[in-house]
């Protein structure tokens, strides 16, 4: 590469768009990219920015480039991208809502939702299975919806969510043994009693809010924390499961491992054949 | 950066794109993003395949994009894309046709033709003037009448124009006499005698092809030569100028100019403020 060009994209690089409203806060365009690049694929994530009242034209519009491969969905935008899809994952069916729509080779357009199943893959890294396991999760909105679907999916025994909103709670419930008909689950206030592994996927902890989504001074050390958040790295929970010696999974962890599956989502699996 | 991240797209990157049909051989994704880069901007441009069928569509879908700030349009859409400008410039009107649509500060849409401008840079980078010189230009398809009209505009003397369709030459000639009352333009044969730039603007000469556009054992040595084809760099015709002891300006050094003028039309000019 000379000076006057650069490696990273050419009129070859295959296309790929995150699109969302806002969009400057978005990480996906150098996440990806650089797992794209990892995996030796000449390939980009561009940000799209997308206001509520185009979405509908211009989705259509970036499906019909032939050198766009797939496109991301953030906020305000996960439910609305389902009318987008020809066919929907069993999951994202559930959720109802996607965060990737992927061109499959013949052409059509599957939509998926992988927040939760990054996650899944954050604890996999870590040698962490949720099967068997009780497991109690905080928050049920669009974060928890996704985490509570894709563990319920990996097999657990027992769950046990809350919600500040009940009703939220109890409707993800509903799904959740709908996904997961050998496990008990139960709605209530969080707890670490008879408890595995804690999950927070609620917003308590983030940025500059030094709360714990849960009322606790130490925990049981064999007690396995997960916080979806992602900034701060550290939260408040997060820091007291070290202090108590408890295994922890990081919001980056799930962060890294839903990229990892998004890339394989967009048909470029680790080793290329 | 870690390796987790690249640095060259982020949420906040203004995004460029390039419109074609086909796509993969277009160079002006890795050339601007070099220039934006170069030059300390924030910026990328990535292929945007569009089908025939689409462009309609497409194009207005693009412009919605608050986080895209201009177009570039290759072939076959030149011609259509003025459809899409509020505004035209002079130099595109005559030409008809235009390869930059950028968005205003005040969000309108301008359209430009920057290909002859880029060979006048070109030239200029050398330390060339067309003021006052007689120039003999062979080819009034796109590429000679973006350099005709672009050229007419510096005040040559006179102005000698050669195409193998007769009807193209002349319907190029009134447009440069529009745009050059003062000098004096003929069509005919191409030559020498009597001229200061010789300019080959047709295909003669590209790729495999080893033919001259001009039938000539020799040039004078104070001759400029130029040649529009880019690959390969060295045709037949510069080779023998080179041969002949004459100045030349390459098809490469064209599309550097041009390169320059886009960036600078979509608003990053060279030093920034």
């Amino acid at each position: 590469m000379s000076t006057e060009e650069v490696d990273y994209v050419s009129g070859r690089t295959r296309m790929f768009g995150i699109v969302g409203d806002p969009i400057t806060q978005v990480r996906s365009p150098e996440l990806v990219s650089a797992e794209f690049r990892r995996r030796g694929r000449d390939a980009i994530m561009v940000p799209l920015h997308v206001l509520p009242g185009d979405f509908d034209a211009v989705v259509p519009a970036l499906k019909a480039l032939p050198n766009l491969g797939g496109l991301v969905f953030t906020i305000p935008y996960k439910v609305r991208a389902c009318a987008f899809a020809d066919e929907l994952s069993a999951q994202a069916r559930v959720v109802g809502a996607i965060n990737v729509l992927g061109r499959d080779a013949d052409g059509r357009w599957r939509g998926d939702i992988l927040d939760g199943l990054g996650c899944v893959e954050g604890f996999r890294r870590r040698g962490l299975s949720f099967a068997g396991q009780r497991v109690c999760l905080i928050g049920a909105g669009g974060a928890g919806s996704a985490v509570g679907i894709a563990v319920a999916a990996e097999g657990p025994r027992a769950i046990r969510l809350y919600d500040v909103d009940t009703a939220k709670a109890e409707a993800l419930a509903a799904k959740m043994r709908t996904t997961a008909p050998q496990a008990a689950v139960a709605v209530g206030p969080p707890t670490v009693e008879g408890i595995d592994i804690l999950m927070n996927a609620s917003p308590v902890g983030m940025l500059d809010d030094p709360r714990m989504p849960i009322a606790a001074d130490a925990f049981p050390p064999a007690l396995i924390v997960f916080d979806a958040i992602v900034k701060p790295e550290r939260t408040s929970l997060l820091a007291l499961a070290e202090k108590s010696g408890c295994r922890i999974v990081t919001g980056r962890e799930m962060m890294r491992g839903q990229i990892a599956k998004m890339v394989d989502f967009f048909g470029y699996p680790e080793s290329p054949s």
